[in-house]
């Protein structure tokens, strides 16, 4: 059967771990059409694999296997897991990494992996990337009941949610990503910005009290209605609100990294 | 319909952007081969980008489909393009990133992209890569006439190409690609070399008046012919007078950028 | 007809010549599945590549042909080699970065590539990973009988391997790989651990003579065994003894490099 497998680990590129699970996989699912998602997520990231993993999984067709391997507890007594939505199934352990994706996909059947005939025949303590997730997921593509899996779960692990204050006028939050552009993630969602009443062209204040800093940029529609190097917001491609340097880097110039809280104003 | 749509950007390897424009293509079409081009150009280098798949988009199979986001200007007033040439098709913005790899090829027809139909549903401001390019892309992998997309295109938006200058035993050109290896490409070709008289052995003294520099280096066939750590200057597999220093790299060792003016004069 | 070949060099992910490899590959053969084990081997480490190769090898399926592309010595005289095992094939130069795995894999016939046929019309001096590697691999996914590539090789070049000593109690060894995450992989193997008599919770002392250095550490079954910040030793995926710190890198926290001896005693 022909099936989307992606792979989303804190392995590099620079090593035998990816292949060596792409290996394993197309051994069981030779048809199987593995793509990666990234494998530069910072070590033991779990939130940064969580929402990167978010913010792609929905763009696959109905039926992809996601599989992530952000694994810090892999050979203690951390569970792996096999989470059926509507239209996925996700795959790796239970440190939270699955659920931010999963619970917006709507969680239909979480399973814990047990059966060891699904795994290969020796399952070492540091590598499960290969050993458990990669052969479950390849047999899920040729269409194994994820029931036989093992146990149903009903208590997985979830990370926590940055909290955000929002009123008219005025945001309380903090930065939830930062990408490859150095463009800060507020995590003031598009109808917050609603709520606040921010229209283009108005001007924000952002303070950082970490960095005791204070910032204005005007709220535009996209980089290029701004200045060459000037500092700016916009409502990014996934709906947060984001700090941004017009061909440059809002990270690097302002020292900002990702968990800083952040407070927003109206100026006008 | 089994179709290669290749991709190049600037987005990097470890953001979510890449995997959701593979995404958004195999959910049109689950068929496509998607080969990465790389996705490590400089952020906004159209030049780099454009010689980079100038130097690999001949040897894919006909009909495949090129894809390159590489676009400063993405929500302003910038045309969205899909060139069709002899072999290839080319999906990109208009800022001359398709054009050195579209006019080698031999250019048929360029559109300009405005028909929403072959868009996704929601146009963001920021990420034409995955709502626009990704499934135009996948749309022409499935048959599309690009005729369907918009009107004809006349004027698109070309790079200047660096000047060389060449006569017997002189030429003054640039450094128009930096390589893996630290291999700095000049922009002298090899109907060039010919023109200078060049031969294996012949000693060449090139000088960049940026950093006051005077080089000596061997014209030799290949790395392996200089000894552990001597410059050289070969002809490359792409046609290029190439500086090279043998298991060393001659951009640090020089410290030479892209863009660097290079003089050559041939010594004896 | 769909067979995978996987490519593993060292030219990085920002150049255009691992994609022209692809491109070579699919105008022979549309139905390759291509893999990457990696781009990222530091330049021209042979033994860095060896090891990977022999590392993920093993988990492809039947038939796979694995390119590798370590090759300083590129348009000299070395010879191109093409090794048939039990179960794969090996394509790359003869310098040794394939005969780890081969020889693993049991050989059953090696090839000097030396047929033009299969070869790209025009060869380059410097990029045989595009003109002959890939259109050999391709030809071979194709059904290929090897033996017209060129004569019989027997006498391949073979890496020297670094040499071990284990009795009870004690190993001296070298750093054979360092991993994404810092993991020191020694040269010792479960089986040397069972001649050396260890058990989990033994406590080591590991010196390093370079770095005049004297390292305690546990022995234990997997990271998160020990505590945050702690220096372990366990047996890892790959049967060998490994010097890590949890959730932190062992390469750096002690300054260790590939090929530093190492003695290691076991103090209890």
């Amino acid at each position: 059967m022909s099936r989307v497998i992606t792979l989303l680990t804190d392995f590099g590129y620079e090593s035998y771990f990816v292949p060596s699970m792409k290996g394993v996989i197309l051994n069981i699912n030779p048809n199987a059409t593995i793509v990666d998602i990234t494998h530069a997520i910072p070590q033991f990231n779990i939130f940064k694999a969580a929402f990167t993993l978010w913010a792609s999984y929905k763009y696959f067709p109905r039926g992809t296997i996601h599989v992530v391997v952000v694994d810090p507890g892999v050979g203690t007594s951390r569970r792996a897991l096999v989470i059926k939505t509507r239209n996925y199934y996700f795959v790796g352990p239970d440190n939270g990494v699955l659920m931010m994706a999963a619970e917006d996909g709507g969680i239909e059947d979480i399973r814990s992996i047990e059966n060891r005939s699904y795994m290969r025949p020796v399952v070492s303590s540091t590598f499960h990337g290969r050993d458990v997730f990669a052969p479950v997921a390849a047999y899920i593509s040729l269409g194994l009941d994820i029931s036989l899996l093992g146990p149903r779960v009903t208590d997985p692990i979830k990370l926590p949610i940055p909290p955000n204050t929002v009123s008219k006028g005025f945001a309380r939050s903090s930065i939830i990503y930062i990408d490859h552009f150095g463009n800060a993630y507020t995590g003031v969602r598009s109808s917050d910005v609603t709520i606040m009443g921010l229209g283009y062209g108005d001007t924000l204040r952002i303070t950082v009290p970490r960095k005791n800093l204070e910032i204005e940029a005007r709220f535009l529609r996209s980089y290029g209605f701004a200045k060459e190097g000037e500092t700016l917001a916009l409502i990014n491609s996934e709906g947060f609100l984001e700090l941004s340097v017009n061909r440059g880097s809002f990270a690097s110039r302002y020292g900002i990294e990702e968990g800083d809280e952040v407070v927003i104003s109206i100026v006008k």
